[in-house]
């Protein structure tokens, strides 16, 4: 296939890194395919990109470099230390792609984390910026397609975000330079305007707004989000579905998640944690009949690193009324869990826009804790329906 | 509808006792439905037959009733005794039905059990013996119909099932008396060969065998096992499709089972349980990809009574090979778990043998470990085959 | 041994409530002495105060009795229905002799729950009131001696507790009505300046004021405090010592509670949570070499009732800098954890008073988070020093 | 101080390796402390050999060296891969002092793991054998004192030990080459003979046999065991004290152990298993009160490779008899756990030694599942018996 750019914006942060590193560990023979959706039946049968094809480059607001990034990852357990020293030629190449981003609308947690940011003169200019940035990437590397991904931290959320339903409300804050505008959403529309596929892998604005994806139909673009499904949310798409089609009436469902990378210190933040609360308790509410007590906490806890454990506790009446109860943790590495999916969306959507598939994609709602327009929340069902659209292509082009 | 009759093989066991406490509680007004799958959509729109309309009858090799039985349960946490109370008059009742029951060819461990049990001059006599005991309580109760449901302890294993794999064989076995021919396929042979449907809750050979197959699509009667899935199988059959369809490569899933009740008493017996681990284990390796170290522990732990405890310990390998894990425990009622599930299942056959449906049922596959002749064990699929059950009986009978 | 009276300040909470229920239940022949310190060695051997000989009184700020508590409380789990029962007749003239109470000082969240409460016209007045009814109890009664326990629900903590180191600054404040000084604090004085064993199973102020200290000393009364140590801490205190003694160094030690009484709505308020972190965190500081991130989450989860969940998730470094974890999960009825020791404390600080122990009663550190006085939070070393003690009584009355 | 020669029965297992290369890297400044009990207070005061006074030889059956074996357990997480390079020229340097060893009266497990053994004429040889290479050991280093250490796999255990009760009966044994003695009490016996101070790390046979314990006393040899307590173990000898101090009874406790090393696999072996089961165990057995389900399994999990997971789940009455429950997972490197403590205890027996302190080393008691002659089992209270040894030298010898 035609090679394919991905740009990553918050491209030095953990996600990136590692979808970096394992990119091209993949594409040089250093790494396995493990975790990869698109490496599997059914996706196995489609014609994806190929690891040697992508093209990565991204903005980021640190002055880490990916390959600093990368060792720092290997000290706290993954990636392997020889798989970074693998690609780490390419790694210093790759960061010499790397602009600096903007964090206009953000809230105070991502200030705070900034090393560096541009803020334009006014949201117009900075928009033909990355209009010009993203154009001068595709040319320079001769790139049949550029994808973009938002990989960067969470924002705070947007207040009334129906005030940005449609084109015109949007491009009028753009000339008006109406700084409430989100710098996820400005990302989003300069993508879109060109036709350059979007994906939102975190609880951010992005292209959510009713604005945002009238503009992707116009253009016919392929978008997708928002918030990757990663862990305890992707536990809960798949075991929440038990306890409603068995009839077991859940009364309190209360996470706790513990982490300790710079995820966890935004998060620490009431205000940007608001929108991912939203995001991952919300999923219970669609999945579970009638009304329970529903928790989620998100603590920061520094000597974890990239890790994150989850400890879920469940009660549920069942036959009787009798009281039971379930519990779960989950451990696992933020990136090593996060990072396959954006390169599966990548691959994917890359596939979409090749067939001329614009709007949201609902056959990705599997990697999603809110899939845009979407509101099957059962991880199996989720899967069904990319099946059913890998099906549906090899009817069409077999 | 028509009254139902529900004959339990082991009704006075934990299980049939909580089933009868139940419908007899629902269908008085003193509990509520919790836990019933044919409570809550898609079945709700099936006809059905009411919880009035079932008539309790049964087998068993104990001695203690009923009443007796479902105040120890009470003693142990559920169901309240305050519901106990609202139906012992019928529970006594119903005791009076009860016959006493075979164990011929069911192994040391049920034999240790056994307070009370028939032995006949000859399979053939029992058979007969058994015909007449159903067609009794059919005519005695008025009944338009009677299920056969199996709940009786587990049974050792069958060697060789593959013996009796044509009705022919099955027939000369009974007449030959050949004794390793165990009480389950006799119950079974029994209600099959006069029409009545039958249901296999337990791990035992039940109507698995093939020439047992043969007889229920001859006399065109509906039937379906093994081994009702209430508890650590059911999370598994929810959970594996997670790794699987993310492409987590599972290394080592380890269950271990702690329980109380007389089912952990005879799966002590290591004869007993590998019929059990089978199913268990097996669930497993039909969902998930490649090899890996499947290990299920069931120890006996007297102290919790009616109650069971599953821990699993999951290991599995992610994107650049990182080893994550996961652990979950689940804490439930071994009889308030099933109990609801027999109800429905006696409820669904009677619809399938209403509609002319004879054979297995795969739209019952979620209830079960091991569902004859489906191959799928994604708990969500198997819901969604119950549903399409429900919709097409909704579209042809409007 | 001599009538003694037990004074509970919130006697119809659910800890009240239990130990009432148990006390009496106890006397009567209606339950075991599990769960009792007092009841195995080594405190068999001292001479304490029967069950029998203990009348029960005090302060309330709800309107539900004790006989009404109780049964919610049975419909929770715990005590049996039948033990509610046995004793519900003394319940009813128990509660007779509960007093209104007063939330001076003691902060919104316990406003919010007060459906009654006195407030009088000044410090002093209400003082003198307090004293009037230990007395009047006393009297009416006969009893040999009065043991004041607050088991009222958490106050907001105090500001600057310093300014109260004397017993004249205590007096000062009385007499100039400064309502900053804590209902639990005017328990307390009106108790010890008339010669009223007194215990703070709360982390609310109670005796800990240096001033009240000061008047214990010259009364010569014994006190003890401050806040039970029932669960988590409980656990705490016995495995941090693990981790000390081996050299294993933790790095991050992680607690998340989740429980659904009074408690828990209480400590969902920040102000009200902060004193019950500081002793539940408190513990690991004083046990624990070096530093380590120590968090302690509370969460109000309705559904639990009385019940209560802690988890806790345990990082910590071995030989090599290996990296190892360990989590532990503790639910256990609160009411029936703090009971039996408020019933143990009275009994034994009954004990202390008999031999003219006044002051803070280090032998009675294992029962709180943070006792008085004592720095040893290793429980082990605690309870040897509780088996030090009767030691020496067993050698000095022999 | 002198130079102290380890000489280690099965040196290149995970234990033995683990804690040559710690000792060696630790010596020469490449890693931490962690881990040393006699590396924090109270043993800091004690006058101990140094980690560069150290020199390591030993036995073993395999073939393996120490240097693969370290690289294995790198690439399994523990220890670091520098740490291993940073010493792997002494590691070849210490492999070539590792002679062959024997498994005479060990059982078929250890046979099927043994690439190597000597079996010697008869036992007497055998025995005339170890005391040479023990000699020729210490000559050639030149050094003070040689402390024997077992760390190989678990023996099966031996059949009426009281046959060994006293030196003649031993000695009687070796000179008629009664081949049931097993090979840890030969070693042992050679050790003792000549005063090498000896410790059992394994709960195999070892010095416990009472002729063997008659013979240190006469040689006036320090010695201890058996069986280091490295983690459930550990765990509940902190935890069952709180059960038992607060008279919560414990109505069921059972363990439930995954490992993937060497020893996960001999103890797959039911005799083999045997004796671990009855240490691991008896410490609740002599912790708690009253009779209780007491249940240990130990499974093997290739997968794990070196690490272990133990699961523990606990249920106890409180007051009321109420039942509550209490569960732990405990994750940690078999290896790192024991290593470390091989290294304490040889440098504490070597103290012992050169104090004149012979025989069984009771402050040595909370390094084991199964002190030789002590009967406490709380852990705090071991770590006082240790701590008062300490206070004890440091008066004497201040």
């Amino acid at each position: 296939m035609t090679r394919t750019g991905v740009w990553l914006i918050g491209a030095r942060g953990n996600v990136g890194t590692m979808a970096i590193v394992g990119a091209r560990a993949i594409a040089t023979g250093h790494a396995t395919t493990a975790g990869l959706v698109t490496e599997r039946p059914p996706c196995t049968t489609l014609k994806l990109p190929g690891f040697d094809d992508l093209v990565f480059g991204g903005h980021d607001i640190t002055t880490t470099g990916i390959s600093s990034r990368a060792q720092l990852l290997a000290a706290n357990g993954t990636p392997p230390s020889s798989t970074v020293e693998a690609v780490s030629d390419e790694l210093e190449r790759i960061d010499d792609r790397i602009r600096t981003g903007t964090i206009t609308g953000s809230g105070s947690a991502i200030e705070a984390l900034a090393e560096q940011s541009i803020n334009g003169e006014s949201l117009s200019s900075m928009v033909e910026q990355l209009r010009r940035t993203y154009r001068v990437f595709v040319e320079k590397h001769d790139l049949g397609r550029l994808v973009v991904v938002n990989v960067a931290s969470t924002e705070q959320p947007l207040e009334q975000p129906a005030r940005f339903d449609s084109r015109a409300t949007i491009e009028r804050a753009i000339e008006t330079d109406d700084r409430t505008l989100p710098a996820s959403a400005v990302y989003a529309y300069a993508a879109l305007l060109d036709g350059h596929p979007y994906i939102n892998f975190t609880p951010s604005t992005g292209a959510s707004l009713g604005g945002l994806q009238e503009l992707a139909i116009e253009r016919n673009v392929p978008h997708m989000g928002r918030d990757g499904k990663t862990g305890e949310t992707l536990v809960k798409s798949a075991l929440a579905p038990l306890f409603a089609g068995r009839n077991l009436r859940v009364t309190s469902w209360s996470g706790h998640n513990i982490l300790g990378n710079n995820d966890g210190r935004v998060l620490e933040d009431e205000t940007h944690q608001a929108g991912k609360l939203e995001s991952k308790g919300g999923v219970l509410e669609e999945l579970l009949d009638g009304t329970f007590h529903n928790q989620v906490r998100i603590d920061y806890a520094p000597p974890l690193g990239d890790w994150k454990t989850a400890w879920d506790d469940i009660r549920f009446s069942g036959f009787l009324d009798t009281e039971m109860s379930m519990r779960f943790t989950w451990d696992g590495s933020d990136s090593a869990l996060a990072a396959p999916l954006v390169l599966d969306l990548v691959r994917l959507i890359a596939h979409a826009d090749e067939h001329g598939e614009g709007g949201p994609q609902p056959q990705l709602a599997s990697f999603f804790k809110s899939p845009l327009g979407v509101d099957e929340h059962d991880l199996s069902r989720q899967f069904s329906m990319l099946e059913r659209y890998v099906e549906r292509h090899a009817e069409e082009h077999p």
